[in-house]
């Protein structure tokens, strides 16, 4: 076996986990365990300085970075057809999947992390609060791209079938539960992503990641 | 005239700027006057809701997101091969453009911006000041990279011809300067940057945009 995916449990790397499922890839699913910080280990630093997941392993080939790894997957799997080849359909879904990447991705950060961005433990509780009121913005942006898809008569955020762009959303509308965020309040966006989770390929990559759709708690 | 691209003098608008002058595409560039706030006016805002550039129109199509619009650009110009076609060429194309985009961008954003991510100016400060910290290690990553194409016998970042990752590095270490970052700290970074700025297609976008290189005043 030669295709090897570094995951934590819960992060972005359920994106990619999802996609080899879904290909019917054979591959050998690596935990890296955030909470005992293998990620810091000298060991997965010595595959990935940045101590980060997802790390895509082919042969002796080390692709980091999820940008990276789906677009490494997509053309290593064509019959998936995960990303569209026509330019304006591709240039469509990278929009979405750079947005989720590059914005609702490190606003989480924020919320999560924010000793990431100060050390000063004051600012760090300013930090995490102004995050929360952005994240619960963004899951209504979210929301509105599934409401969009509906209209234009897709089911999926991305073409004819669940891929990357639907898991993605499944794993960002999981993280605003753990911020405090009732999934409740974004209806569309909810029914969505337990569709997404019933998909047999997502269900699997969930399970192996012992996943609870939604860990919201009220008040 | 059908391709219209928006951009703001020095943002990473630059990058899809200089694609455009390195394709000969024709295209028509209109500036966004960011210290007008040009970019939150009703007009801007009918064409990107999001209040960012850049924002590239083919036809009735728009395009946001500077990931997806270098893959658009590419898809549209193949003959100026931006982005390698193999797939693992391809991936580690994409491995340094995410990176660029999801982590050394957001981290000058809280150097520049810091009132994005809290309302209260002490915090604002203390996120500042850790950022400063942040992008100096970033840049050192960033001459690695110079440093490893030099080693691997490339003399760009992408690829045989100067492309999206060199003016991104432009850019980015430009945005270093501003910050307060000494560009000769880094002097194969900075060798580097100077030799993209000379390549006759980035003059031209260099020209149009007004930009000097190195902004460093030391203090």
């Amino acid at each position: 076996m030669t295709l090897k995916l570094y995951y934590a449990s819960g992060a972005c790397s359920f994106v990619p986990h999802s996609m080899l499922e879904m290909a019917g890839a054979t591959f050998e699913p690596v935990a890296v365990k955030l909470h005992r910080n293998e990620q810091n280990s000298p060991e997965y630093k010595a595959i990935n300085p940045r101590g980060q997941v997802p790390v895509l392993v082919d042969g002796g080939e080390v692709i980091t970075q999820i940008m990276a790894i789906i677009a490494y997957i997509d053309a290593k799997f064509p019959e998936a057809t995960f990303i569209p080849k026509d330019p304006l359909a591709r240039g469509r879904f990278v929009e979405v999947l750079a947005w989720m990447n590059n914005t609702v991705h490190p606003t989480f950060t924020h919320i999560f992390m924010p000793h990431k961005f100060t050390g000063d433990e004051a600012a760090q509780a300013a930090i995490k609060t102004h995050a929360v009121g952005q994240y619960r913005t963004l899951m209504g942006e979210l929301q509105d791209l599934v409401k969009k898809a509906h209209a234009e008569g897709r089911d999926w955020l991305g073409g004819v079938h669940c891929g990357p762009l639907d898991t993605y959303a499944l794993t960002l509308l999981r993280w605003g539960t753990i911020a405090g965020i009732n999934p409740e309040d974004f209806p569309e966006l909810w029914a969505h992503v337990q569709r997404t989770a019933q998909v047999p390929a997502v269900a699997r990559a969930m399970e192996r990641e012992k996943l609870q759709l939604s860990l919201y708690k009220p008040a």
